[in-house]
């Protein structure tokens, strides 16, 4: 255990030096020293990696790397005899989001990358229990090499966790990409000590642990996620049966005005069926800042003529849908002309494609571009290139709104979004989930971190733009650290009565208040 | 306010006759004498239908009926203040679980049906906003009412309560059949009078309240389904769009041991998206006691040899699959092709059989059966016939059993049900509900009133088989009154950590332990 000057300073509020000191020295007796950090090189590994290079308010006091659930279980019970605040992370990539870092200053960061087994792969009903230090690319690995007869949903990049990412509602492509929604059986560490499991795997018989939503009496998996009231230790989520034939789709739509047509049309789709899977409508700085950074595209503002130049040049249209279809081949071939038939009827100057392809002939080969790709569960890496978008040293933050899945809805916050970001001198960069009800509408804040005034302004657009969209009705689904108590403000009916109770259920569980201390804007007691 | 003799001596446990009076009084000081009831018939009308004529240990001590939001939180109010318990209904229809009888004798049943708005239908997202007074069958005709186009999911029997069916985990056979899945957006009044809305419905300006799976933060919908933490007074719930093409589907294998392959072949449609409802494998017995009751067709017990006779003569397999499908008529076209080939490909013996009609053309002359059309959200009093089968004061009880969706676990769990049955004298009355990865066995205790002794027969039954399917790894889904300790038992995992985390929820939340006391084996501190 190593101590250096910086993040010996830092003492989370309402603790002693003293006594954070002491609840370290028994987490490391119980852990050994080597899973216990305190050296100042922490503090870069666990912080928000684009923050500004200034700011210490999201410092961790020390990173403790648990092995197991009996370790687990011993370091919150130390925090809680002590009052220590802990900050929980597993592969600690919530990039966009703040990353590693705690919301509360000085937090104990509980770090789970070390609990990182694959504790079961149900072939025959299709799912996978996982510890919180699993990867993505982990879990696709270990799939393929049993060979690949089950597809997992993931996001596009592979390299957080896949616990981490599920209880944050994260996003995915396949009929699972609402990653929440197909979770069945967590084991959750509470902040006493005790182990709890939860739906049918509260039965200590029971083979439907991982299959069946729910148990008997009311279902608390909700509870644990976007949550600070557990630790969530293993987690049962479901995967697809790789399909006969596996499609990506596109169709591109040449005008602004295309997108209201384009998204009721998409609705269609997913409301019947035919769409199974989180369909994307994307602009185009994302594709083109896969292929090079600002500075080849673009002299001064993207207008909307200069926008226009660039799609052309990328071959794309204005906005651009993209969705897949899985399944037997004729089933897929008629759901193909299906969506042909509605996308041009909605706007019949778009254009359509598919690549329908066996579903055990998917690869880089066959379906070459990334977005194609991750609808069939492969994530990579490509997308973090368009980070670089304003220079190598680049960084982002993600604005999430959510609206109800209508044009004008759609339209609308792409309105917001577009003006608050060029208000403050940001490119907008937009790109929309779609379920079959509702949007979650990604503006991605993109800066260059070489020019620490560009990230200041991109972390005040980011609280400023939570509270405007959420007055207009457009509450973010996930939020960074920064804008945590500003989001919480936006769920506000009979006098934010939702933050009441969940702080109410927080003072209950966690009554020494030590579990991420206003995570998700819930703070205990002694920290309102 | 009339007060017979029978109910002024049912005074609930803890509390004094003078306390319940005043709690009483309190109530029609401000709900009206009308609103508040305390005659004997209430305990008729609102006791388990079913259960022995001289047992009183579940009946109620009054009925208030408030009628509006404003009166509930107010009858809450009254009896915190008190400690009165209460237990809640809406329409009192649920039968085969208990009926409308409280858990703890003497409660004050609060009964919702005289909230009956249908608050919204959204016709371009596919949702409706209802109170817990609205049935199942004014919900289909309010949107028949409306041309049709959305189709709600119910169960069989459209008189029961939307919100009541939806919160007790109730099943439909639609896309939406798992109907607690189908909800976003609740509002509940808590113990202490608060309101308290859910997910995107926590915002005061979002459109996303009944669209959007939940909000930011933990997702609390799921502790109010099967759950005495609080009252639901409003619940959005997703419809189906009226597909192109309605196509019911059937497939009848001929041997015992078909139910295997048919099981698991069902899982194959399921998994790769074909099948998107909740399919139901049945044997006869629903079928022929539609028709006629058992003197008709039995003379004795029910052998295999007598079950195949009675099957032949209803032209009916063994075991008896139905599903549906939904959808524009090429991609229905070329999935029913699918499921004739996957199905019979397991059973080649098997019989397969399908009605696609356009889905504007969906009634009891395209359709006539009930099963079919059932499908297509149509409910219908028809099941009611077959409570006869015993007699004319049939009564019956759910045993209802979750397993992980494979033939061996199907196969073992009716295995049970029948030793179990067929030991007590019961007829073995399957009925299966598929999910893709799971299933709800439906055993149906089906016995005669008229005779006190099967009466009794048929509630030891099912105490004893709920232990002994627990015991082997199937507890139940949803559970009668009189099995629901035991039931909680089931769920045993660590010491049963489950039970008391959600009583640790439910001492915070309800610290005067009012609300549905007992409920789901949940009881408040000074009942435990």
């Amino acid at each position: 255990m190593i101590t250096d000057g910086i993040v010996d300073d830092l003492v989370p509020l309402g603790v002693t030096r003293e006594v954070r000191d002491a609840a370290l020295a028994e987490m490391a007796e119980i852990l050994g020293d080597a899973a216990v950090h305190r050296d100042d090189a922490l503090v870069e590994e666990f912080r928000d990696p684009y923050d500004h290079p200034e700011w210490d308010d999201h410092w961790p006091a020390a990173v403790v790397q648990p092995a197991s659930v009996e370790e687990v279980q011993a370091v919150v019970r130390i925090a809680s005899r002590h009052g220590v605040p802990l900050w929980t992370n597993s592969q600690a990539k919530n990039n966009g989001y703040g990353g590693a870092a705690p919301r509360l200053r000085g937090s104990i960061t509980v770090n789970l990358r070390r609990m990182n087994r694959i504790l079961e792969v149900n072939e025959e009903l299709g799912y996978v229990v996982v510890e919180p230090g699993v990867t993505f690319y982990e879990l696709v690995d270990e799939l393929a090499r049993r060979g690949g007869d089950w597809w997992p949903s993931t996001p596009d990049l592979g390299w957080g966790s896949v616990v981490g990412n599920t209880v944050d509602h994260g996003v995915g492509y396949t009929e699972f990409g609402d990653h929440a929604a197909s979770v069945s059986g967590m084991e959750i560490v509470l902040p006493d000590g005790e182990l709890l499991r939860t739906g049918m795997w509260a039965s200590s018989t029971s083979a439907a642990a991982h299959v069946h939503p729910r148990g008997f009496g009311p279902d608390i998996e909700g509870l644990f996620m976007q949550s600070n009231l557990g630790i969530v230790t293993k987690l049962g989520r479901r995967v697809s049966p790789r399909p006969e034939v596996y499609a990506p789709l596109r169709f591109h739509v040449p005008e602004k005005d295309d997108l209201a047509p384009l998204v009721e049309a998409a609705r269609t789709l997913l409301l019947e069926g035919t769409i199974r899977n989180i369909p994307v409508i994307g602009g185009i700085l994302g594709t083109a800042a896969m292929r090079a950074p600002r500075t080849a595209w673009l002299d001064g503002p993207l207008t909307d003529d200069e926008y226009r130049r660039v799609a052309d040049e990328l071959d794309m249209g204005w906005w651009n849908l993209r969705a897949a279809l899985y399944g037997p081949a004729r089933v897929v071939e008629a759901q193909l002309a299906r969506c042909e038939e509605v996308l041009r009827a909605a706007v019949p100057a778009g254009r359509f494609s598919a690549i329908p392809v066996a579903g055990t002939d998917v690869d880089e080969r066959t379906i070459p571009l990334h977005p194609d790709r991750v609808q069939a569960g492969r994530p990579s890496q490509a997308l973090l290139k368009s980070i670089e978008w304003r220079g190598p040293d680049g960084g982002h933050i993600e604005l999430s709104p959510v609206g109800a899945l209508t044009g004008e809805h759609v339209v609308r916050v792409g309105q917001i979004l577009r003006e608050e970001m060029e208000a403050s001198g940001f490119d907008f960069w937009p790109s929309i989930c779609l379920t079959p009800r509702s949007f979650i509408y990604l503006g991605v804040i993109n800066f260059d971190r070489s020019d620490p005034e560009r990230i200041r302004a991109a972390y005040d657009l980011y609280e400023r733009a939570v509270r405007r969209l959420g007055g207009e009705g457009y509450p973010v689904y996930r939020g960074h650290l920064r804008g945590m108590d500003a989001i919480a403000d936006q769920f506000d009916w009979n006098d934010h009565a939702y933050r009441r109770f969940v702080q109410g259920l927080k003072d209950a569980v966690d009554p020494a208040g030590i579990l991420s201390p206003g995570k998700q804007g819930i703070w205990p007691q002694r920290l309102r």
